[in-house]
């Protein structure tokens, strides 16, 4: 068991806490049962499950140490004192996992027929994009595309936000030239929002196969964005407010998609 | 000009980041650039207006302080380094308010023919919940009502996420029994949402006149809030999840109502 905090590989652990350390490892770190869980029972690419038995009461924790072992995932055993050192968050339960972040190339991706992606311009709130992953999962979305300098999907608020989406959803990064390329590669349709949009998005019919395109908390989409879109719509707000939380602004527009897609194909109901 | 610390006005305002306090006081405090610009836009009862000259450097900031002196509002002058032991965010703008928080009492509520509110039980996040306050300005929601024990609407990550809707919703707090009586007395249809319910929420037709009802973030609606329920129903998730983000589910219900409202009274619209 490992009892001191100088230890290299609790050293790395803890680095990862930085983004550029998870940008040049092309790992991350998270903690807690129900997210250690999730990455099992998802075959999400776990590197190493660290856990301490100090700290790992629950029955339920233990289980997923053998469970991990038997799959012939590496254990890290630590001291609670070591675990703490590491914990992201107080009162930790003494259980995580360094796994593999998971990247899909854009330029692999071949969207089929029912496909809906959502892309994110530089969305800047961990949470929210956390938030957009669970709701695309909730709907079936087939997955998040990253544009431009985005925050980090693997940033510990996210993934928390996310609930286990992350492990499920396919996630692509690229610059906003890629993925013109891509779009047009493929003949996507683009539906953009914009406060300023004529087309109410409840007016709208939408393809099966399109990428959604939402612009940033701060700037929403930028003129070139726009210029790529095949309709522009807009969510119609009647208050003192202008805006609305993107996280919400995308649910909005992915259940309206998701409501067109069931009237369409009813027998996708339950 | 304030310079000290310990000056006592300095130290009721540092107080006011405890939710204690803010109970007592029935204030609390924002600050920045833009929260202040909305209160006072939105004619919110500001007790005082905190500045710093040494860190309030645009022209904007300057004219909010001139405004609020013009109002008759208290000023409260102060140095830059008082102003960061106020401070809860890295680098302040040198503006702030303490604001007397407005509750609006329940059974003096008369909701109207169109009135749609939202009921919230042991709400925890406040970033949700500010965030549920920003969605229900946008669609014109008449208020919102907290259920027993739920987390501060005047804590500053409720604030900030409220986007200024927190200065122009009404705001109603109540234990299940006060509302449970109030609903019956007013004859007000409650609408639920719960993971198990039969009704698709998007197959439901909803009264102009109700309450929606929504469960806590981690139990969802408890057996006595399904049983004051007109109906229930599910949004459905086809994902790995079991769940959406209380703020995301809350908002995907406020727009199927806000989009039934628009379809029988299309003059509503824009």
């Amino acid at each position: 068991m490992i009892s001191s905090h100088a230890n290299s590989q609790v050293k790395q652990i803890r680095k990862l806490r930085e983004r550029k350390e998870r940008q040049q490892t092309g790992l991350f770190y998270v903690e807690g049962l129900r997210i250690v869980a999730e990455a099992l029972q998802l075959g999400a690419p776990i590197q190493e499950l660290v856990y301490s038995p100090d700290l790992l009461v629950s029955e339920f924790g233990r289980q997923l140490v053998r469970q991990a072992s038997q799959q012939g995932i590496a254990l890290l055993e630590v001291t609670g004192d070591v675990f703490q050192s590491i914990a992201q968050k107080d009162g930790p339960q003494g259980i995580g996992a360094v796994i593999h972040q998971q990247w899909a190339p854009l330029d692999q991706i071949r969207p089929g027929e029912t496909d809906t992606w959502v892309a994110l311009d530089a969305v800047a709130d961990p949470g929210n994009l956390g938030t957009i992953l669970r709701t695309n999962d909730a709907v079936c979305g087939a997955g998040v595309i990253l544009l431009d300098q985005s925050t980090d999907p693997y940033d510990l608020t996210a993934v928390r936000a996310s609930m286990g989406a992350l492990f499920a959803q396919k996630l692509a990064r690229a610059s906003f030239e890629q993925f013109e390329h891509w779009v047009k590669e493929q003949g996507l349709p683009v539906t953009g929002t914009s406060d300023s949009a004529q087309l109410d998005y409840h007016a709208c019919v939408y393809p099966g196969r399109m990428v959604l395109l939402m612009g940033s908390e701060r700037q929403g989409l930028k003129p070139h964005h726009l210029k790529l879109c095949d309709q522009v719509v807009r969510i119609p707000m009647y208050g003192r407010g202008d805006s609305l939380n993107l996280a919400v602004a995308t649910a909005v527009m992915l259940y309206e998609l998701f409501n067109q897609r069931r009237e369409k194909a009813p027998d996708h109901e339950e």
